[in-house]
Formats: C-alpha cells, sequence, structure tokens
C-alpha cells in the first residue's frame, strides 16, 4: 500500500510530525513544509508591499480561487459547490440558519455527534422551537426516527468519539424517501477518507482544512449539492456575499460562494491551498489507503493488550478508541504525552482517541502501544 | 503633534507604507514589523513543534488571551466585554442574529453605511419581517425617525463614505430614551480616532484589526456593554462558546466571550496582538491626533485644487472624500495608483476616499493632490 509513497520524504516535510508520536490528527494536523513556505511568502508580500493596490487585490482574488480549487479536490467536486468557512462548525452553523424552520420541525442527529454540530442545533431549538431528536449512530435508529415533521438528518461522515464510518448513502436515500435534506459534519472525515461528495447522497457536507488536510487553522469548506443550494438564504452575509467585481451593480452569486464565511485571514488561504497541493502530490487517495492501513495494524496491537478495551465499530475509520479500565482518560493522554505520545480524550464517552494518519509509521503505533501498556 | 512620534523609525516598520503613498487603511492597514515578526515566529512553532500537546493548547490559549487584552486596550474597556471576531462585519451579524425579534419590529439606521451593515439588516427584514429604515446620517433625522417599534439603532461611527463622524453618545440617548439598543458599526473608527466604548453610550461597538489597527486579515472585536450582554444569544455557536477548560462539565461563559467567532487563524491573533501592542507603544491618541492634524492638512490643500469638489462633512475625520468632476472615480484611483498614490473610490457615492493615518506625512499628501490635479 505504501509503494508509491516515499514516507521518508514526507515526513521530512513535516517535522512536528516526528517530534512526537503524532496521532491527533482529528484536532489539528501537522503543517507541511510547502504550506509553512507559502505563509511566510504571503506575509512577506503583505509586510513588504502590502495588501491594496491592484497587486493587492489579484493576490486576494488569486489566493481565494487557489482555496477553493483545493477544497474542491479534497471533495471531488466543481469549485462552484464549494464555499470557503473558518471551520467545519461554520458549516453546520451556515446550512442550520441558512433553512427557513417553524415550531415542530424535527431534526434527527445521533448521541455522538460533536459540539460543533450539537451546539447549533441547541440554540435552534431554543430560538425557533424546532425538536431535536437524538438517536443512536446506526442507519435502523435514524430510519426509525424520520417522521412526517423531519427536515433535516444532520449526522457526522465519521464520528469523533469512536470513529465509526456512517452509512451516509443509505441514512441520505433514508431522508430523501421522507423529503428531508441531510447535513454530514466530515471533521473527521474530510482528508482522512477519500471520498466524492456526490457521491455520498447528502446535500451539504462540511469539513476542515486544520485536521487531516493540515493545513492552519480558521481554514474549511461547504459542498452544497446543486439543488439544495437554491432554498438556502446568505445567513451571515458579509461585502463578498455578493458578486461585487464583475460589473458595476452588486450581482447575486448563483453558485455556493454566496454562502462564504467572510474575512478568511489570506496568509491562511496560501497556506491550506499550499497544503491541499501538496496532498494532491501525494494522491489523497493513497495517503487514505495508507492511514486506514495503519489504523487497523493499531486495532490489531491494541486487541493483544489486556488492559486495554477497544472500541470496535463495524465500519471502522482512521480514527481508534479504546478504554483503559481504572484509569482515567486524562490521565492516560497526559502520561502517553510524557512517553512522546500525541493522542486526545474524548470526554463525554471515557475515551481515548488516536487519530492514525498517512504520516504516521509502525514505530509510532508501537510507541503507544507501550504508553498504554 | 508629532512631537512624541519617531517618523523616520516608525516608518520603517512599516516598509509598504512607504513604498506608495499609502492612504487606504480604510481597505487594510500597513502590517508593521512586530506584527510580521510574530506571525513568522507562530508559523514556525506551529511548523516544527506542532499545535498539539500541553505546548500547543498553552500556545491557542494564551494567543486567544493576548488579541483580548489587546483589543480591550483599543477600546479602553474590561477584557470581559470583548468577543474576539473576524471582522467589523462579524460583529454586526453577531448582534443582529443574536436578538430576539417580532415582525414589525423597526431598525433605524442611515442612507450611508456598508454592506457589512446593511447586507445582514436586508436580510433581517427578508426573513424575520423588520423594517428597516434608512435616514439621512444626522442626530436629527435619526431621531425623528424612531419610534415605538424602533428596537436598534444601527449606525457608523465614521462614515465609511465620506468620513463624517456621527454624534454617537447623543444618538444613543435619543435612543435609549426611546428602549432602543444601538449598534455601532466602528470599522473606520477603531484605530482611526481615539475612543472610550463606554464613553460612547451605545451598547455593542465593532471594529476591525486589519484597517486602521494595522493587523492581519480576519481579525476583529465586538464590545458589548456589560447590561446588553444578558439578553444576546449565542448566534453562531461553536465549541468555546461555553468554557469547557475550567472543569469536567463545559460551564455557560457570563462574559461577551460567549460571543466569540469560532475557528480565528491562530497565526493572526498572533499578527493582532503584536499590532496593537507596537501600537501601544506609539500612543494610540498620539497617532490618532497626527493623523487628524494630518487629514486636516489635506483637507486644506485640496480645497486650494480648483477641478475638486471636497466633502466636508461638520465633524471630519481621518477620511477625507472628493469628487472630481468630469472624471470616474475608478479612473482617478487608477491614475493615482500609476503615480504611486493608493486611495480607493466608493461607486455608490460616486467618490474618491483618501484615508489618512499616522504612518503619512507631508509628502504623502503633496503626491495625492499632485496626482488628482
Amino acid at each position: 500500500m505504501t509503494a508509491m509513497i516515499d514516507l521518508a520524504r514526507l515526513r521530512g516535510d513535516l517535522p512536528s510530525a516526528t517530534t512526537h508520536a503524532y496521532l491527533n490528527a482529528g484536532t489539528f494536523g501537522p503543517v507541511p513544509k510547502p504550506a509553512a513556505d507559502a505563509m511566510r511568502e504571503h506575509l512577506e508580500e503583505a509586510y513588504i508591499w502590502g495588501r491594496i493596490g491592484a497587486r493587492g487585490y489579484a493576490a486576494w482574488d488569486g489566493l481565494t480561487a487557489r482555496a477553493r480549487t483545493a477544497f474542491a479536490g479534497v471533495a471531488g467536486c466543481p469549485e462552484d459547490e464549494i464555499a470557503l468557512t473558518h471551520s467545519t462548525t461554520d458549516g453546520c452553523n451556515t446550512v442550520i440558519w441558512a433553512l427557513d424552520w417553524s415550531p415542530g420541525d424535527e431534526v434527527i442527529t445521533t448521541t455522538d455527534e460533536h459540539p460543533g454540530l450539537t451546539a447549533p442545533l441547541d440554540e435552534l431549538a431554543l430560538r425557533q422551537g424546532v425538536v431535536i431528536r437524538e438517536v443512536a449512530p446506526t442507519r435502523e435508529a435514524i430510519a426509525a426516527a424520520i417522521g412526517e415533521r423531519t427536515r433535516l438528518v444532520a449526522i457526522s461522515h465519521v464520528l469523533w468519539t469512536d470513529g465509526a464510518v456512517l452509512p451516509v448513502p443509505e441514512i441520505s436515500a433514508d431522508a430523501h424517501a421522507a423529503g428531508a435534506r441531510v447535513l454530514v459534519d466530515g471533521a473527521q472525515g474530510g482528508g482522512a477518507l477519500p471520498f466524492r461528495a456526490a457521491d455520498l447522497g447528502c446535500d451539504y457536507y462540511t469539513y476542515s482544512g486544520q485536521k487531516w488536510l493540515c493545513g492552519p487553522s480558521g481554514t474549511g469548506a461547504l459542498w452544497v449539492a446543486p439543488d439544495a443550494l437554491g432554498e438556502l438564504h446568505t445567513p451571515w452575509p458579509w461585502y463578498l456575499s455578493r458578486d461585487r467585481r464583475s460589473g458595476p451593480e452588486p450581482q447575486e452569486w448563483t453558485i455556493a460562494r454566496r454562502l462564504d464565511a467572510g474575512a478568511v485571514t489570506l496568509t491562511a488561504f496560501a497556506g491550506i491551498a499550499a497544503a491541499l497541493e501538496w496532498r494532491a502530490t501525494l494522491g489523497v487517495e493513497e495517503t487514505c489507503a495508507r492511514a486506514a492501513a495503519l489504523a487497523g495494524t493499531l486495532r490489531g496491537l491494541l486487541e493483544e493488550v489486556d488492559s486495554v478495551e477497544l472500541e470496535t465499530p463495524a465500519a471502522p475509520s482512521t480514527i481508534v478508541a479504546f478504554r483503559v479500565p481504572g484509569r482515567e482518560p486524562a490521565d492516560v493522554v497526559t502520561r502517553c504525552e510524557e512517553l512522546g505520545v500525541l493522542v486526545r480524550q474524548i470526554p463525554t464517552h471515557g475515551l481515548v482517541r488516536a487519530s492514525v494518519a498517512f504520516w504516521n509509521d509502525e514505530r509510532d503505533l508501537e510507541r503507544l502501544v507501550d504508553a498504554v501498556r
């Protein structure tokens, strides 16, 4: 599986991934050299030449376009279907507040969603009388919960807790059969699993730049299915929510750009574009396959450790979660860090979570196993 | 007025302000050396050491706190009254969507507001049946428009069109007497005029990091008066909209931090904090006074030019706007740039706009006058 990947060179581009056993892409990924270089270069340009005048505005437009193209590449879609955001959470908020709701409308979600999705849903319930129904993260439980008032099914692609991959195409089919839309929180999917957004069958897919895609913080994207765009408002509009550059009068965009979040730091656009272009040279499929295989290896190693209770979702991903009975997850994480291994805890679920990525090697996995043993 | 400012040294810290006559702080300011250094340093830290583990999380918290302290210094307020945002527009959206509205409620605004304020107000009218009443940007016109249904008065501190300073304390008194709140768009105020938010009498003041404060794009702040915070929802919630670090269970914040925008690029926090700390060493009062005096000088120079029609607001600011009859503003701006002078046009008002800042010198002003002559 690694035949196409020059691991030594790849790890050379990611120095922060080699100072520790870097097993927390689920929070922040390591920044690759081309992204650091691009950000330094943009900074230098802004510092020395400035950000205004024809040169400055051309740089702004160019960076925005490059970031959009790069994010579209991750989702395998045309640029016109991508809105640029600050985060996965921004995409959740954008969709939730872009829809018109009536009191009594229902959203089906799962018990294992991240606050980036649950926080806006809680606010939606509070402010608009929408009923949020939390069910187990399975196709069956979700299908059973969908009813006449269901307007939206809001689920993860990959659960941030135990790493289960949800059957998004099947859940989307169930939702669509009932006339509901499907919002997918792709925080742990985008860059971890290869996907073509259109093939998932959902209506909206939101993902992060700074996690599995190794970009700077404050970057992300929202994919919107073409047939789902028209009914969305622009819920947090700013100067460029309309096209102000094509002519003397502002025009409505008829593309997902209408949902762009305002004021992403331009240096961050430079970084995410370069990070994604670098990732594309490695191969998105190849890097994802390598990570999946390594995650399988880690599961095998942890199964052999008597003191570990491994989570074993039916459809596993690059996230490996486990308990160490008798020890607090926070203590396990701290002890791991003392031994040079970076993982995180999921406090609500009593779990320790390792995010296995394409830059990891077998030695990283062994270090984690040694640390928890 | 410039006795306290070492101009040669100051301009040495702003190379992009010396490659041209830099007269467009109203769009982006020049980035000072300490901000560029701090961003480079943060990048290096993220690239080499990473962004996770105890060291990474401490850096995140530390940068967030430093940015908040720095923005609080600009508004002369405690940190607890500051929410960190991506932009002035973010602050407008935050306030507008944090309030509960009923159809028929009214917002009074002026004819001269920026799309960062008018775009969310238009969306509010569309979605919630709120009536937006646009009146001339004077105390009298606003007072005459305030009625029983007025819930909010939403105005600029300094008009982005002709640079008029609005009498915010008096307008706020009028609004409060009628039970309405006051939102101030400080995009052209924060960093251009010295102010203490509490002394303005308004309820919310939103300002930008990347304009007069010389920070990176994607930074800004929203000041909220303590007595106005309680009634605000958190309209775009994210992971840290609740306090997740003080204890095992998430807690509600009782401070303006509850309104923080999610996922500001951390490198940008490093830059804005350093830019504001640098500005503080120059003196906010002193730098604002220098800019105001230079703007007065420019007005005097332009009054002598027969081909120029100067805008002469009753209370002028650091923005100087004018028409050149017989010439399109866009053409004037282009011709100025060819001659090394950076200004912008306000297409809706047929104006050319020069933003005069503390880094300018008399020669910059003369270059503009020569260019439009």
